[in-house]
This record gives structure tokens, sequence and C-alpha cells, in this order.
């Protein structure tokens, strides 16, 4: 159901041979009866922001945060387009906008795929019509949506919350554990409670800090990164904290599915920082840790050498002293002081062999807590980005 | 010749049995004479630095910036080994004053290798009196010690350089650009120019910021990298400015050395950057190109894939502007405007595939400039790098 199972939502799914094998490049997010709603997106930070981001950007300011449709295409990122890459964005908003009845700036546009090349945009125009004359809230068509934005994902991701009284859907696309900075994470969702932009506004900010922040993924996003929630508003009034609580829970699950989705990646680790100074610098030492390629190659590797971690924490430029530091994995300290400790080798290397690993650092410094998951790096990894084709 | 080449030095080589493969592992640099002489050193900015940082730091102090003789081991770095590291690192260092007559501050010490495990104290404390013994200014002893510090080095890193009226000779170790956080970089300078310590020290940090630093070794070092360099006098008084530029050129032949040495790599590749808003800018931009797993990987698959390059640099924190972005490979411009324009592909793709891939990258801001170099991201580096053993 994802995008639909909310109340006031329809969804569809079409190609324009994008891709170029045939698979949906297109999905399509509208209000089910074409009024637009509270709206609100978390966009990249990349300055060379591709052409969809620009747009939509734009529209969501220009509509004071209220949307009636959201279109997606994969197989072309429309990044590095310049002039005519945002004309083409802008066009596609706009027949989308004509064939449901609302304005250009209701409409807001997603791209994923490869940078540097311009849209088909004829084609994407042909097949705009039918997209918008398919659309349903049948479980069906948000299914296709879903699989439609799709680029190297292996799995169609999809989530549902309910929650008393409303309820909350939404579909993403991206592997971004192995590739942190280029591969874009896209995802979609929609509820039915009734929120201001600005509640939405601030209960997404918060929702993206606390899941697909705390997935490998640095300040440094791809060139189209774009997170989006509409809400219809059918539930009526919802208590702000339980909408919050409700639109992290559904971020974290789609955040969950890109890590264990990771390009090439076949073990998932969760780094735990405690004690650290803040729980800012306990990010700051998590993400350090989740990103060092030699601790992803000895991930890979299942080899528990702590050295490594620790000489990560030692440079991640947050507050540490060897002294008080110590480090287990799955649960086994095999650090204690700055120093090896005697444990059970044994235990420590069935855990690692286990694909999910858990390292969990104590700075014994303060109170700072944070957790990040990473993907190791292996050879699937390698030949998956190597080469563009 | 290398640390032997300028006058009033001499080397040698032993073995303790650390690497336990039967290769030298003990590494001696000493005054002829005996007597201190002007010292300086870079250590690592790493909060987990190893007990051969803390001690030789704390000797250099007190000895206000003088040495009389340094010593090395490979095979283990005496990192994340606590008090007793410490301890072990001063006994070397008062062992070997005691066989030179000299203070025990007088001796600097480093070590390289394997984090975590104490050093196997009693058999280096039995190696070092031949070690001492065996100190001479031949070429034979200078080779043998350079070899000595290797660890995944492949090849040998010496230098010398002859300027009017001194000279200066050199060992390295390390292959530092696959592993920028990890991968322990080592680096032995002498010199018969006549050099305050106060002089000497500037000197060595310029030359480390426009060599070691250049190549793909960000901020975050580890636990054990450390440049140090030694002046006789032997020579007489030398023009700083000469001095400076003599040393900049040994570290930066040594540093080149490390990077066509990286673990497991087998592309070098150059990331130039013009027309940023300050030099600064420029280096962050270039690291971050550098740096990038996924640029890394593209150049491993001679993939002229520019619209990474573009992201990268977007997300690198410097002032840019698509617009005004231009990016060439080998000198075809692949890029211009933020967008891609027509290029002879053939060029590109026969550059790519030389194993030697220059990037320049022109932000057409301002006039800030800056080169790093790097190496790709291959199945090599994989396989080095997913265990300890």
């Amino acid at each position: 159901m994802s995008v639909t199972f909310p109340r006031g939502f329809v969804a569809s799914a079409g190609t324009a041979g994008i891709k170029g094998d045939g698979r949906d490049d297109l999905a399509l997010v509208a209000t089910s009866d074409g009024t637009p709603v509270p709206a609100a997106a978390v966009f990249t930070t990349n300055l060379a922001a591709a052409a969809p981001v620009l747009v939509s950007r734009e529209h969501l300011e220009r509509s004071s945060g209220r949307a009636a449709s959201l279109i997606v295409n994969s197989g072309n990122a429309n990044a590095g387009t310049g002039r005519r890459g945002r004309d083409d964005a802008e066009r596609i908003c706009k027949e989308v906008a004509g064939l449901l009845g609302v304005e250009s700036s209701d409409v807001l546009i997603c791209s994923t795929g490869i940078i540097g090349k311009p849209l088909p945009i004829e084609r994407i125009s042909r097949a705009l019509p039918k997209l918008v004359e398919r659309r349903s809230d049948s479980r069906e068509q948000a299914m296709s949506a879903a699989s439609a934005i799709m680029t190297t994902d292996t799995r169609r991701k999809e989530v549902t919350v309910s929650a008393e009284g409303f309820s909350i859907g939404g579909m993403a696309k991206g592997a971004a554990m192995l590739a942190p900075n280029m591969a874009t994470m896209l995802a979609v969702l929609t509820t039915d409670a009734n929120m201001e932009p600005e509640q939405l506004r601030k209960a997404l900010k918060n929702s993206v800090d606390r899941s697909f922040n705390a997935i490998s993924v640095d300040g440094c996003t791809s060139t189209n990164d774009t997170v989006i929630v509409l809400a219809s508003g059918k539930a009526g009034p919802v208590p702000y904290d339980r909408f919050e609580e409700a639109l992290t829970e559904a971020c974290l699950e789609l955040a969950e599915m890109m890590v264990a989705d990771a390009e090439g990646g076949s073990v998932v680790f969760t780094v735990e920082v405690v004690g650290a100074f803040s729980d800012a610098e306990a990010r700051q030492a998590a993400r350090r840790v989740t990103e060092s390629l030699l601790v992803k190659c000895s991930m890979n590797g299942a080899d528990p050498y702590w050295g490594r971690i620790m000489s990560e924490l030692g440079s991640a430029g947050v507050h540490l002293v060897p002294d008080t530091l110590e480090i287990a994995y799955g649960g086994v300290v095999v650090c204690r002081g700055g120093v090896e400790v005697e444990h059970d080798g044994e235990a420590v290397k069935a855990h690692m062999s286990s694909k999910r690993i858990e390292v969990r650092c104590d700075l014994g410094i303060g109170m700072g807590r944070a957790v990040m998951k990473g993907a190791d790096l292996g050879h699937g990894y390698i030949e998956e980005n190597r080469g563009t084709s």
C-alpha cells in the first residue's frame, strides 16, 4: 500500500523508456481530489543540486508549503544539465499540473539516475497523460510506483504505520550505505494526519535526523537526495508529538531497508558510541568509525581489529582519552582502558561471522550517545561502482 | 645512502624478531660523534597517539629540540598498549642512550605495525647492543635501515638532495594513499645544514604541508605518523629559504614514492583544483574529490564519470556555482558551465587507461589553487585490508 495507505492519496507508475530496459521509470503521487495539502521536504545540501531539487524547492516556497502532486523519474538524475535541466523539470511539473487541474507550483519533482545527460523530455511528456489517468488508491498502483523509483536497489522499499486515529505510508529508493556521498536517496511519505506546513517541516526534519542521517549518509549528500511528506488532513487533528514519533518510525524503517540493500554490501554493522562528551560528539565519532574504509574492510573480512576503531576515534575530532576507552564486539569487551584485555576470542569470532556486527565504544567521558549503521566494503562494491554502465 | 648522505650521521639495522619472518625490524640513526644536534618533528594529531609518539614528543621538549639518535621498530606500533607501552618505549630509549653515552631525552623513537599488542621488549633489548655497535656511515647500513622500517611497502623509499654547500638525506615507509587514516607514515630526514631548532621546526612544518599533506592523508592521521629531521650542522650556515626549499624537495620525493606504492593500488591520479575562492578552499575541494570512494572506484574502472567529481565538489563545503564549473580529464574538457560538452571521447578513454590520470577542476570563482594525489580503489585494496594477518 505504502503511499496510498493513508486516506486521501492516489498513485501510479508509467514508462517513458528512460532506463532503456522497459522497466517503469515514472511514479506519481497525488491527492485524491486534486487539492493542494500541506507538504514539507528535506533536500540535499549539495551546491551542485540537481534541477528537480531547485524546482521543487522553489515550488514549495511559492505555494507556502503546499502540494497536490509529486512526480518522480528514475534512470536520469537531471543533474549537471544546467538551464535546460531546469526548463525540463519545470515543463514536466507544468504538464502534470495541467492534467490534474492545479497550479505548476503545486507539483513537486524528483529525479534519480545518471548525472550529466539531458532528460528524454519528449518521451516523458508523451507518457504523462497515461500516468496521470492511471492514478488510483489501489495497493497495486502504490506498489508499481515504489518499483518505478528503484535504480540499483534490489528490493522495493515500502512502509506503513498505523497510529491512533491516523496513518503514514511511504516508499523509498536508495542503497546509500556503501556510497554515502553519491547514491541518491529518495523517500516519499504520505499521511492523513492534519498538520500545518510548519509542524510538518519540523516533524520531518527531526525524523530525518534520527533515521536517514543515522545511516552512513554524511552531510555531503548527493545532487538529488530528497525526502518529501504530504499531509491530506483526512484523519483530523493529531497530537504533534504522537505524529513526529510515527513519522520517525516510518523513516527509520525505510532507512534500515536501505542499509540492508546496500550496493554490493553483505554485512550490516552498527556502531554505538556511548560515554562521549556530548550527543553531537558521539554522532561525529560514530560517523567517523562507520565511514572508515579500513573499518568497512575489516567488517568484510570479519576481523575484530579494535586498533582500527581506536585510531578512528582518536582522529574523529572529539574528546578522547585512551585510558577510559572501552571497545566491544557483539557485547564482548576486547579493549578496556585503551589496551587489549583477555576475552573470549571464539565468541567474538562467531559474532563477526554473523553478517550483523555490533561495535560498542564507551569513551568513558560524558553522557553523549549515538548509533550509526553502515555496510562493509567488499569486492561487490568495487564491481558495482567501477563503471557507470 | 639516504640518511648517511649528509655529513655527520651513521645508521644501522637489526633484527629483534618482531615481524616473525626473519626480516630486519630495527633501524638506528645517530650523529657520528654522539653529540645531540638540532632536531624537529611533526607528529600525528591522533588523540590515541602511540607510546613512541608520546615519548618522543616529551624527549624533544626536555632536550629543547635536540637529539643524538633515533630508533625505529617495525612490525608492532606500540599503540593501544597503555602505561606498559610508554614504559617499554622509555626503556628502549634509555638503553640506546646508555650504549651511545647520551641522555635518554636525546633519543627519539618511532614504531609502526599492528596496534594493541605489547612489544616483545626483552627481545628488542637483547638486539640493541649489536644494533648500536653496527652503526656506520656506509651506504649499506643506510639501505638496510630503510628496508628495516618497511611494513606493507613493496619498495624501499630513500632520497638524497644535494644543494649548494649542504645536503639532505631521508628514508620513509608508508603506503598512505589508499588508507589515508590508518597506514602509518614515517619519514626520517637528516641534513648537514646548520639550522637552529626553531628554524628546523618551521622548515619541516612547511615542507610537510606541501608534501605528505598533499597526498591523500587527511588531518586524521594514524596513531603513529611521524616525520623527524636531524641537522648535524657540519656544512655550516645555510640561507633559510634555500634550506626549506631543499627539504620540501626531499619530502615531496618521499611522498610521491608513497603514492606510487599504495597498498593494493594500481592507478595514481592527480586532482588539480583551480579557480577556487581561496587556496584553502581549493585544498579542501581537492581532498574531497581525492578521498571519495566513488571517484577512487571510477579511477580503477577508468570511467570518466564527471558527475561524480561535480557531486563531490558540490558537497565539499566550498564556494561553488555549477554555471562556472569546468572539469577536464587529461586536458580534455568534458564539462563546462556545469554541463557536459562535446569532447573527444577517444582521447579521454586513452588517457583514463594510462594508470596516471589527471583531473582538473576549474571552479571559475577565484584564484585558489591546490593539487592532491590519490590512488584508485580496486580489488587489491580489499584483499590487503580485509584482515590483519
